[in-house]
């Protein structure tokens, strides 16, 4: 994609309205507006980055067998009156409407509910067991306070995984493969080695509920982290018992702010009982269906990154995420550095390097620093200098090291390091 | 992927409470699950024809310049008072919600007013102008009646893009050149020869406004065509004059039922001018951007493709959209028959062939009657017999002939085909 030619800007002050980093760099770097609060437009760059997250997720997910489905925004309060979850005393974040004759409908905050009558024909016999059905889905939920960017949203895109088994075994045998999956999201992501599965209180139906959480003093969230052992607690469960149980030593504890990335639960029966999500098992008696629930926003995600690995010059993604790979930037208006450019430009769509260039006539401080406030891996530079030595100045966002190598050489880099 | 492991099933009843056809077949097959009258949910084998059709679309968007951003559903009724088009006396399908603090919030039934505000701080010289914006969105229509499958849904897909131009010669190039991307999306869509770019009545702005119309028994709207020039008037504009204006002839004009595929809006100042868009021209005049508006519902294109095509069989998918490329059947449960499918099965996903492998214990008919109902272009069986041979017998969903190949020509006439 040319500068030129894309209709955002990078903008020089910080919006007025803003109070979380990540939404005032975000907007600052032209990734996405502010239509009210917790409520985001994602612009181009954003969206693409926002979809390269969706894109890992979705291919963890299928890796486990998940089949990727889509439910609807608008719900019947019938199946969610039937769990007890249409009450706004219950669940405090519906935002309700109605149909043109008066009858009440809501926008899906999750999709337990809907999901199970979807799938509900379909399970009879055990032999239609296990499944695992996903979406990723914009959920709306009506927050009193939503002041943290991208981070917690009104509005905000949310992968939900549900697991559908037959025994207790079954179900651990799902949860216990999700988990590996969602630990491989995160290292794919570039927060692995900031990523810690966290023990929080089970609930219900098993000991522990597990987080994963990444520490960020953007985050929410207090959590105890074991570096070594590579696990944490959160406040709730901070106790010499579960501490003993965790095999932890409170003096291996370290306190840090953390985000939330991701949360995986055991529902048991709760929903597939007052649902009638029953089958029939192999002696021929009627079981309910045991689920599972697994979540991770990739809209909460970007924030976090951004929250993470932005730094004072602006966004810092990683290389699997980056809307553009590489920062083209041409110095000078001269035919000769125009054509150098232009074919390289050329040369590297080609080979399908998402590359963005600034073929703007504006000053080399400008493109410069627009090069970092976007955050694009890797920068190179095509000037009268490196035209004349048939090369290009190449450098890591995250490095302050250039190297001048052969334009030839520019592609196959690019290339391995994708 | 192996038929036992989808949740999904088909079904053999049609459901009680659907009249269209598209919405029936496509329950029938399980691709949609109706969450109420125009809700669906898209389930896996319906997620990947709406993916499909959303890509080639997408593609067609990006190839003419367009740049894809997702707006949001939540509308601040602010900029929507600017345009008068708040008020349900105007705008008679919002849906409507609210915020804890009681104030007003709708569901975006189209999004001109929002992407305006979204791009305003962008735009500010001739220099920054022309561009092309769109997404591809949930919108969200209250419409009294939801009859028509998903032809014509209260929460539905659609790819929105909007023209923003200095000029009106820039503004009808720009609608000439996305005029042309249409006529190629619904040619690979396999509905290029049914589908007409229609004339309308012109509003405000323009002589005409243009519909492309698809021939279709289930359509809403009657046109009046001339297959020979490839043009048809819609009935508010079939009068002599018009007629005489198109150099069409009233004997040469076939009137059929036809459903809107598309249409595309010469807007002029109509939104920009209420919003403040405008820009300072070469002579340093502030003047008003001029737009185009031009939409295509993906949602409904499969109902349309699905009215069209499908038989008294069931679904036939156009090859570009069909969930799966082949349907594989394995026809016994002898070893060496589950050796020889499950080996093609696992060369024919390693080459990138989307396929469905039927390795069910079931007869012959019901796999027969399933790859037909689901629409699969191709099908294939490995049986005793077949077995015995090294070969597949294949078979075309839109013919009766069957052709015993070599299973080593298999793969290479699927890749051909795609």
């Amino acid at each position: 994609m040319k500068i030129s030619e894309i209709f955002t800007k990078t903008i020089k002050e910080a919006p007025a309205d803003e109070q979380a980093k990540n939404a005032i760099v975000l907007i600052r770097a032209g990734y996405i507006h502010k239509e009210m609060a917790g409520v985001y437009t994602f612009l181009p760059f954003g969206l693409r980055v926002l979809d390269k997250i969706c894109n890992i997720i979705r291919e963890e997910m299928n890796a486990i067998g998940g089949q990727e489905l889509k439910l609807t925004t608008l719900q019947d309060p019938e199946i969610w009156k039937a769990t007890d979850r249409w009450d706004d005393e219950k669940v405090d974040v519906w935002f309700k409407t109605k149909l043109k004759n008066d009858s009440e409908l809501g926008l899906g905050p999750t999709h337990e509910e809907p999901l199970i009558r979807a799938v509900k024909k379909y399970i009879k016999s055990y032999k239609d067991l296990p499944f695992l059905a996903y979406q990723i889905q914009t959920k709306f939920r009506n927050e009193t306070r939503a002041k943290s960017g991208v981070m917690r949203g009104r509005e905000f895109l949310m992968k939900d995984l549900y697991s559908f088994a037959r025994t207790e075994a079954e179900h651990e045998e799902l949860y216990e493969r999700i988990k590996h999956a969602y630990g491989k999201v995160y290292e794919r992501l570039g927060v692995g080695e900031q990523t810690f599965l966290t023990f929080a209180s089970g609930g219900m139906f098993s000991e522990f509920s597990h987080e994963f959480q990444t520490v960020c003093d953007a985050g929410e969230d207090t959590i105890f982290l074991d570096r070594t052992k590579k696990i944490a607690v959160n406040e709730e469960v901070n106790n010499d018992e579960v501490l003993a149980s965790l095999g932890l030593n409170r003096e291996n504890l370290e306190e840090v702010k953390a985000a939330e990335v991701g949360n995986i639960f055991t529902l048991k029966d709760k929903f597939s009982k007052p649902l009638g999500l029953t089958f029939v098992d192999e002696l021929d008696q009627e079981q309910n269906v045991l689920m599972g629930c697994y979540g991770i926003g990739p809209s909460r995600l970007m924030g976090v990154i951004t929250e993470l690995l932005s730094d004072d010059k602006g966004l810092v993604w990683p290389e699997a995420i980056a809307p553009y790979q590489l920062y083209l930037v041409r110095l000078g208006q001269e035919a000769e550095i125009v054509k150098a450019a232009d074919s390289l430009y050329s040369e590297l769509k080609d080979a399908n390097i998402d590359v963005l260039y600034d073929d703007r006539d504006a000053r080399a401080g400008e493109k410069f620093a627009d090069a970092d406030l976007l955050g694009i891996p890797w920068r190179a530079v095509i000037s009268a200098k490196t035209v004349e030595q048939n090369s290009v100045e190449l450098k890591a966002r995250t490095s302050a090291d250039m190297a001048l190598i052969p334009v030839s050489e520019l592609k196959n880099r690019l290339v391995k390091l994708r």
